[in-house]
């Protein structure tokens, strides 16, 4: 509920954006699992702010802690605290618009709700929350990818500038290391050229852009998945749907199966392996993959494909009509302040982060994942 | 988890499509509601098979009972058991193919995850299921009247079909009596029409079709939604997908938000009333609605609308590739027996029962619906 | 919450005292457990009405249908419905007392909360509500036997008199022979003669006695129950709290520890075994018991104890003074109507009902029990 | 689950004996509540060692810093981050005993459970985790007080010896000056010293003693409690049965209950007020208290009262028997080291928390507590 997610493995996250720290706590990772601060930081640098041209420039180095739940190296199967100082924040830049709400922020339905709200740097509700997100799901994938399980996420469009790749994803040592290549993390060399251009434009018009993320699982087993409520799709969307910003979410062919006839729909098994290997090696496949590597909620053991859709950062320097909540009266508003002109290269990471928190819940619960790495 | 869905408000379903009954506990609704069980078999009704030429023939009355929780026309606060025999079930038809998993079902998955699965109508995997999520949402829709909460969903798109409508949801009314004139269930009485005639021709090629259902929901006070995890469309992302064939979700302007640039996505706030009434009945609004009634996770006051894409049925007369899940061998399967060539028209109030689910639950959470209505 | 119990082994119960039934949905027992009516139908004759001298003489059979979750006798891992029809009602005993509170009874504060009760036979709030328990604890307890862990529960003390017996709990089918063969259910055949004459001597004056049940599971492997909230014992204390009339739990030597010394309380470990077998054989066992089988709220391989004290049956037929609800005035109540006039008896199968779900419950979550029987 | 307590109202909290820090997250606090560290800090001064004669020495000063979730002195409804940084842990006393388990103590069964576990000073198994649920029920009792809702506990009885008290509970600022002025916390200052000198007693004989906490919440409006499984008694007695060292909870009469008649049990009804007021200010209270407050599980307005048992401390320096998991051979063991020769005194405050936060939840799930105290 509310800020914790997640059944067996769960986070609970705290924190406001010009409050003293953000943090995470980890609670149901397995014992005995090895696990270090670098393992957090490689994640957490990969969303910071002020790593490019195309991201804000608050210079947050976002250092992680780990201030329980590991020993020598290992962790203890108790609760792991992860916190980041927060230290670049200049609250200043907020207080002008206290009661105009901006459009398209969630400013005044926080109000609504509780009724007093932090306003500096949006609090609660400011992105920098999905900072503690990476920090939980760095352990999740750490602890996936003892059971073969890797997650890899990527802008495959920004601005309306569609990605090409080839969708061979067995090759994700090379996918990733394109998309760690450019600012806009595109898996497509010629095409992150043109995005970044597209944000930059944007932002000297004080205008912002949106994108498509597209995130990829290899390696799960069939079997993951909890009819008929908590589906493996049903909770990968709504840990997408959490993320700031995000408006749509896509399984496999998504929103065209919707005009597919079935049997252009329908993935056809085939039996894999077994030539020279022993009959019991042989393996069910599918020879296409419109379902993402989800049937009736469950996962089918083939690469599990999801896409987001990301509307443009709400927060821009263009003139806008918002209204004043104290006066109740119609004004406008012009924002300052820093503040991405596309949020999609940063989101990467915690498309990824979700993904792996879901991932390594549904490990838990179908009982693939055992509670203590020692049982392994 | 599981079998069960909602915090507060929450139901419980069970049964197999060809077990002796199937049905749906509600737990949590508030004490002294008018609930009859005509106002549950209103709802089912619109799901029923055998409604129209475009749905299965199977010739189940769905009828529901009663079973606890309502005494002298009221409910009591305590569990409202709702029943739902099972009658015109052949499972003879499903013989054949017991280990023939069907490509695009859950066949396959379901065997994976639990090495034992009841195989007559495809089980609890079956659509069938269904039928309980819309008697339990039968009655949080009757409470969420109490709040002047209003849901509806239609058929936006099938076969590649799209409906032309006015949207002006101010008069649900008139939507709905037209929804309910047509057998697929569109807010578009010509294009109608075309896509009955798309079902039919696909269904004479021993094809299917998908489609996309809108669900609009009106009356939403603003404040329902938790952030940061159980965002008011992270919950109701969820609840959608994990309706069975359901492949994609938007929320208000969707994936399309991800081509628009912010000056155009941000919904312009604006003050409305108060000219010859007192100044405290001014309300807030905004122009557009792109974000879908939802900022921050949170509702805004604004229409609550989201579309999912729902794939085409995956169980065809048309003979596809499949595997002998016991030989461990490629072989073909050519499926017999009644299924609907588009479920589009019969997931629409399914769609409306999981919208209703969650909006009733985060009432409660929210505080807006009472514990029992006798405190209202 | 509220009327579903546990997380990953779980039950919902629902229905009223002379509602049309009453009923349990068992979520999360593992596929390809063997299961009839009739493993059910056990448990609930033990705490069927009418069965001897010292219980109520309502004379419902009490039996068990299985609507769902069970195929070609072996469970699905799909919700188990089960259902018992209430037949021998008479609510007309009920009218007259509509507005005056049973003292000692949940009468006056399900009015105060819900507003709006079902007066016939204390609705929801009847004892009634525990079949649904035993029905869904016996097939916990179905579950647990595959993995060698047997619950037995007696009547140690009722009206004062306290049973002797031998505390060497490795022949529990003795045990269970002379429980069953007394209708107190107590583990010492001459002291169940009292203790049967004092229930006899408090009915025939109108009055009622209590006492204290005592339950033991044996064959717990070490390492159930989850620190730092959801120890085993915590679980087990809100499982038998939530049964209706127990007013105070122990685990192991419970209250008198308050009286001990450290050096008296502590149970010292041994090394057992090992001398013939191999040496990864040897097991760590306590020379005595005082924790019950649990230390810091996991299970340390020792027969787990547990006491709970149940106060004297509420409804009484002396005189008693209570108030009118609608006047706001003093009276005086005579209740009529049949009613055990100790339930210490009935209620020791939900004491073994409600420690079988918890254990089942822990050792799903421990990974004890796989998801399927299959992968034993 | 685990490390989570409550559901609206919720804790989460972390950190081993002689880790970095220690801490909870407080989830769902209605926002616009005034808070300060000083209020928690308050609370956290009755926990700390090193405050008497009668607790450990060991010298922490258990500094609370709120680091998110107030702004300018008051709440957020987002989640207050509470942390205490561990300081005086002195790790080398446990080295010698790694693979010794203690006695009566959590050592065994962690190992069990975990397979790798934090010796030092008994990590996350350390009642030092305590001090976070007493920040954390610091937060619940300021809550509670905002609605009449005051929660004191006490020691009743240390090492046998039973403290002589006024049972009328209308004076708690009286009871608890007296609690306050001497170092066992006992509400009878004569026994007190009584019970005093009995704990050093047992320190000099390197031994140590148990005791009986009883805690009493005034003010509870009748209505808390869900039925049928989260009972207001039923959650409290796991909350209170999740505190190290308690083996044993009794609600009102408890135990004392099962040897009473029905007639003599039953806590007859009776008006009061009405007199002098408007008749709708009569209210309905009990003559006798035996239930404890509680009747069906649902507070009925007069005072809740329950009692736990708390086993002698574990940790002694007496020779006691235990063996090596190593070499898997009987052994014994002298614990040096500073621990409690009694923890009741610090184990008062420990009670109170945990009332408090069950209060404070089944406050918000009731519909007492609003979501925002903007809204009262």
């Amino acid at each position: 509920m509310r800020n914790t997610f997640g059944n067996l493995f769960r986070i609970t996250t705290w924190g406001e954006s010009h409050g003293m720290a953000i943090g995470c706590i980890v609670d149901g990772c397995p014992a005995a699992l090895k696990l270090s601060a670098a393992d957090i930081q490689g994640e957490l640098d990969k969303r910071r702010p002020g790593q490019s041209s195309v991201v804000t420039g608050r210079g947050e180095p976002d250092t992680v802690e780990i201030l329980s739940g590991v020993f020598l190296g290992k962790t203890l199967g108790t609760p792991i605290s992860l916190q980041i100082k927060n230290r670049d924040s200049d609250s200043s830049k907020y207080e002008y618009m206290i009661d105009k709400p901006r459009p398209g922020h969630a400013d005044f339905t926080w109000r609504e709700k509780f009724g007093f709200v932090d306003w500096r740097g949006g609090g609660r509700a400011s992105a920098r929350e999905t900072a503690a997100r990476v920090a939980g799901g760095a352990v999740a994938k750490k602890l996936l990818q003892g059971f073969g399980i890797e997650i890899i996420a990527y802008a495959i469009e920004i601005a309306g500038i569609r990605a090409n790749m080839s969708t061979n994803y067995k090759n994700l040592r090379q996918i990733r290391k394109i998309i760690d290549s450019n600012p806009v993390r595109a898996p497509d060399p010629k095409k992150a050229g043109e995005m970044e251009q597209a944000i930059l434009d944007a932002k000297s018009k004080k205008d912002s852009v949106g994108g498509v993320i597209e995130a990829v699982a290899i390696g799960v087993p069939s079997g993951l998945g909890e009819p008929v409520f908590d589906k493996l799709d049903a909770d990968i969307a709504k840990a997408l749907m959490s993320i700031p910003a995000v408006k749509g979410i896509e399984i496999g062919t998504g929103f065209e199966l919707a005009k597919m006839k079935g049997s252009e729909a329908n993935d056809p098994f085939f039996i894999t392996g077994g030539e020279t290997d022993k009959a019991n090696n042989k393996k069910v496949l599918t020879k296409t993959n419109n379902c993402g590597g989800i049937l009736g909620g469950i996962s089918n053991g083939m690469p599990i494909i999801v896409r987001v859709a990301i509307k443009p950062t709400s927060s821009i320097e263009t003139r806008q009509e918002t209204v004043n909540l104290v006066d109740m009266e119609d004004t406008e508003l012009e924002i300052i302040g820093r503040h991405d002109p596309c949020i999609v290269p940063r989101a990467v990471p915690v498309v990824e982060a979700m993904m792996a928190l879901v991932l390594a819940d549904h490990g838990l619960i179908s009982g693939l994942i055992p509670r203590s790495m020692r049982q392994k």
